[in-house]
């Protein structure tokens, strides 16, 4: 079995060491489910940026932009960061440049941490991700973005969902893992139920995403696996 | 009801405005359980320090010295971290200064914070606590120790089983108290049956240490509450 972290928060990063293992950057609701679906409607690329002035410059290179802050898509950008804007054949053999308020800031961190792949965490292609890493047999470390650094529900139970496809709960030294897993065993049935109780769920509804969060919450509707390459999240698997 | 936030880790503190507030702060294995036990068996109070040095300073006034580090007590203090050590009478009527690897540093830090009171939470004297900060009215925040900044199950779980005393899930606008309530409900009829799986249980399993945690898992034998007053832990109610 592999062994297998939680971070639960960017500012829990420092306390772990990403070197050489393979690192699932979560932001479920939405960046990471927004960036499995783009890729997964044709994409070639989402490259994720910090800064709102990076991926405008990209804009000149051909990217379309994407930019959310708070939850909201940016005015002057092609894209907020709905995975709904990804269908109907618009992101279709584009490159995108994203930048979010959390998700793509850990991908860069991430990077810079030493991990070996860094995918994308998200319900719609879990079980082709935990075959990824089973297959690739490095530690894991699963890192939550939350939500402005604090701890949220739907990137723990996630993490929480695809620990349990990787690890045995009797072998695990790791109480973050543990306690994920946990969350995850008890809610696997309604995951939805336990997720309207959550600040972002609240503050999602509030910005009309109800649809964006239903969506994300599916399990398995693609088997691509995404994961960083050359500064651009890609398909690795073919 | 109660405003209820919860921090999972030291490393956390930045993100939560504490400033009048309420704060416990939570080493359940064992710093707070150990100073809840010192003081409910006479000890006039319990200094929190956070260098080994300056509780070889507070000798020469007189207080009895409590150091520990990595679950060991350090060599040349009258006592380490553990509760047992506080029985038979030899804390009565003494002050101790007391430094520890997590829990010791949380109280400083809650202090530095600007927070109200600053209680030391363990399950000892869970329902005291409870009863005092319901009478106080003040937003609480339960702040885990954790070990070495990263988040642990037993400080989560009696976090989860505080919160789970002073408000109602439903009103609830903090995803960490969420998930700690949720850990709580799930495993309260068997604390010990989770703690087990825990990477503390482990550590101070190996340093003989399994009394301690037993002694520590008991809820409800004191009825004190402790807290912070001039920078020492006392009694708070008489």
């Amino acid at each position: 079995m592999l062994d297998v972290q939680i971070i639960y928060s960017p500012s829990l990063l420092h306390l772990y060491d990403c070197k050489g293992k393979n690192v699932v950057v979560i932001d479920i609701l939405r960046a990471t489910s927004t960036i499995c679906t783009a890729i997964a409607q044709g994409a070639l690329s989402v490259r994720p940026v910090n800064l709102v002035e990076e991926a405008l410059i990209l804009k000149d290179s051909g990217y379309l932009t994407a930019a959310e802050r708070d939850g909201a898509k940016l005015e002057g950008f092609d894209m907020g960061n709905s995975p709904f804007e990804c269908m109907d054949g618009k992101v279709k053999n584009k490159k995108i440049a994203l930048t979010t308020t959390n998700g793509t800031k850990c991908i860069t961190a991430a990077k810079i941490a030493g991990a070996s792949h860094i995918l994308a965490g998200s319900f719609l292609n879990i079980t082709a991700t935990a075959e990824f890493l089973k297959n690739e047999g490095r530690d894991v470390i699963l890192f939550c973005a939350g939500w402005k650094d604090k701890v949220n529900l739907e990137d723990t139970l996630f993490a929480g969902a695809l620990a349990q496809l990787l690890c045995n709960e009797n072998n695990i030294d790791c109480d973050s893992t543990l306690m994920a897993m946990q969350l995850y065993k008890e809610n696997k049935n309604d995951l939805f139920g336990i997720l309207k109780y959550s600040s972002h769920y609240k503050r999602l509804s509030r910005l009309h995403h109800k649809e964006d969060m239903e969506y994300c919450m599916q399990s398995n509707i693609y088997t691509i696996v995404v994961g960083l390459l050359h500064n651009e999240m890609v398909q690795l698997n073919k």
